[in-house]
């Protein structure tokens, strides 16, 4: 099962040449291309392909890999640069295929709540185009991520608690194999027990069995009414419990957003606020006018109970927004902390009966350490992010950061977590992915290396 | 890729041997139990292994499967015998390890809302287990299978509509792998973007990859309230554009099951009923008081646009009980229409917005070929079923259905639809596969023969 990483740097050569042949203009080796494609919002260097082509359509990806296939050139797909963990750096050099151009909603059908989409369609521009059919494409991974590159990191976020992860709402793909075939791996019914789940095999894949050229979604009905609002609970342990209450009552939670007191106070400071430096609670709830009533106050119940504050909410649009303004900040907020420093998000995902326990060893841990770090939680999954603001020309800083990001996983394993709850492997979580799996990540490697003998397909992430 | 199904006597015999050494009484050559753990509720040919293994846990399975692959002697999974397509018959002989007594519930957490069980639960055991925990476990297909079978055929049923099938309720699976290794598929947080996901890739693979001995399952609150109810349409047509535009509306209907008129006949002359024979849905909600009556009024408004009769519901037991009848008795009631015939059910599914063409389609060739049989539709998935009553003296009429059954898959899938919906592929619809899938299906051999060259894992399935 060896996954071979020692590339030719003469094939590589030649498939650029025979690429720069096939597609002309489309093909660069523009440095500052290059280095944009190999960007990774992550603390990782940057690592820049020999090339990157533009490709209009599957055709062109599938003649782009055949090529590469023949002379075993590294090949990165690249959707809108938004991950996080390294997935689109190029350690061995190689290609890199842009597919934001293949940015078209192919087609969609508001009977069956499907959507067929090329996957550079960022996740905004589908929601652009579906308004108007009453639909809506819910998962929102925060950044206006490609539809290809959420499907290949499985992505979820803020909307995961109730409309699942990028996993759950793709029905299909077609994708571009290691060796050039094309394959579609399901129909657009909504639900099949025919063959191996090829599907649900790409998504996460990071591009490491083949590139994704089309996906079949589900959508969903804009909901009638939207209620948010936000409370402040005593405690972590006692937001979490409120939320673990509300969910086993059955209420269907559309968002629930923690936020604890260092980002509160970041939040404070950046949006002139004066909130409560207490753990808090933004929530969504969809549905109709009476529902989201019901689940709105249901929810302020349990809050109640649980030492809450009052939940205040609203379905009104500017109201609803005023209410979730911390949340919405909290990202530029931690930015704007500490001039200078950057930010780099990390997560991990747990049972949600351990994120309370979780959360609090982690803010001891980060005070221990000196490290000054906000905490956004997606209460409903067990999963959160630490906002790391570092000063990347502080060597020790930076030293710390990593062995704390090691703890933390450490932490999370330690819970019968995982190690990413939605960033993905990349290179940085590759050393975790054997401590988490186990055996298991022999076959993994036995697909990778059925699939891409060669190993051809974005190197050197998942450590292979 | 050569999947090579010659199999050697002696190396089975010599298995047999070591694991009646191995595992005394445990071990049975019986003809009954052996004919018993090749029977299928199909109408294929009985082929029973040549053993039969009551193992009691993992390890037991881990060194069965060892033993098996030492000397190339075939493995089958036996659950509780309820497939449908010929999932457990041992075409090359061999070993059937019957999981029944591995039936224990190992944990449950209702914080995180996880049951951890083992493979031979039954759907019906693990609801009683649960009740007392105030959660259920949704997914019902009808038989009482067990909870590894319906995770390896991909299972759902009635209500998947609102709670998914096995893929999205399973978590995580502990599993025998073809060389005896035993491997986790994922942690117990409930989302993770660490690795390929071999979660999903189990489930469905009818045991062609490996044993699934242990299962991590999401459960659900049991509702507070559940409404029940029944109307007619003139039409399939009209009853589908009802469920299509109710769905749309983001109602979440929990059950939604459409009994077209033969159906209707069939249990009127079963349960003396005097039911209407037309089209006709049987729906059900879950949710609080209010949200049900909400849901079953606005469901109710919609289904007169399209023509229906009146939506009566209820939330009181006896009552729903009574407006389900025919839906509780569909398969009984077909079962008696035909003294001295047997019943097949097979089964397509269709985007839904396809379904009222592929079910009247559906009807007219079944007319046509003179074949009798009722159908049952899933219509919030476009999934139906097609109740085959035969007489399996008679070999006209069985080619008839075999031929029949060709059509409707291929009726489905030039709608972009699936051979089996919920059934899987087994030995039936094994020659349907490569016309659903195309060179995907060459992707899912080289798994196939990555994870088990000897190919020992259920040959024959698949077509592999």
């Amino acid at each position: 099962m060896h996954l071979d990483t020692n590339f030719d740097r003469s094939g590589i050569e030649t498939a650029v040449a025979v690429l720069q042949q096939r597609f002309g203009d489309r093909l660069t080796r523009n440095a500052g291309i290059r280095r944009e494609h190999g960007h990774n919002v992550s603390m990782l260097k940057n690592e820049p392909p020999d090339a990157v082509l533009f490709a209009l359509d599957t055709a062109e990806v599938a003649a782009a890999v055949a090529i590469c296939a023949e002379h075993r050139c590294p090949v990165i797909a690249f959707g809108a640069g938004s991950s996080i963990e390294g997935q689109l750096n190029a350690p061995f050099g190689g290609l890199s295929i842009d597919l934001s151009r293949m940015n078209a909603v192919l087609s969609v059908s508001p009977g069956d709540m499907t959507a067929t989409v090329q996957p550079g369609v960022t996740r905004e521009a589908l929601n652009s185009h579906l308004r108007d059919t009453g639909l809506f494409f819910p998962i929102d991974p925060g950044a206006n991520a490609s539809i290809g590159g959420m499907a290949s990191t499985r992505a979820s976020g803020t909307t995961a608690v109730r409309y699942g992860t990028m996993k759950d709402v793709v029905l299909a793909v077609e994708a571009v194999m290691p060796d050039g075939r094309i394959i579609r791996t399901a129909r657009r019914a909504k639900k099949s027990s025919a063959g191996y789940d090829l599907t649900r095999l790409m998504i996460g894949a990071e591009g490491t069995l083949g590139i994704i050229t089309e996906l079949t979604l589900r959508v969903f009905g804009i909901p009638d009414v939207i209620a948010g609002g936000v409370c402040t609970f005593p405690s972590v342990r006692a937001a979490c419990e409120a939320v673990m209450a509300t969910i086993q009552c059955g209420v269907p939670i559309a968002r629930c957003e923690l936020l604890d007191e260092n980002q509160i106070r970041a939040c404070n400071a950046y949006s002139k606020l004066s909130l409560e430096e207490k753990p808090t609670l933004c929530v969504e709830f969809h549905g109709t006018e009476a529902g989201v009533k019901e689940q709105s106050e249901t929810f302020g119940e349990i809050a109640a109970e649980y030492g809450s504050s009052g939940f205040s909410w609203s379905t009104d649009p500017e109201r609803r927004k005023k209410l979730w303004q911390a949340r919405h900040d909290g990202y530029w907020a931690a930015v704007a902390l500490r001039p200078g420093c950057e930010v780099f998000s990390t997560d991990v995902c747990v049972p949600i009966s351990r994120l309370a326990d979780c959360v609090e060893e982690t803010q001891r841990d980060l005070a221990e350490a000196g490290l000054f770090a906000p905490i956004l939680g997606h209460v409903g999954d067990g999963n959160f992010h630490v906002l790391l603001s570092l000063d990347t020309a502080n060597a020790e800083e930076m030293a710390a950061s990593e062995r704390f990001t090691g703890r933390l996983v450490e932490r999370a394993l330690a819970m019968d977590g995982t190690c990413t709850g939605e960033h993905g492997i990349g290179q940085r979580k590759a050393k975790y992915l054997r401590k988490e799996m186990g055996d298991a990540v022999d076959f993994m490697q036995t697909i990778k290396a059925a699939f891409d003998p060669q190993n051809i397909m974005n190197p050197g992430k998942y450590g292979f």
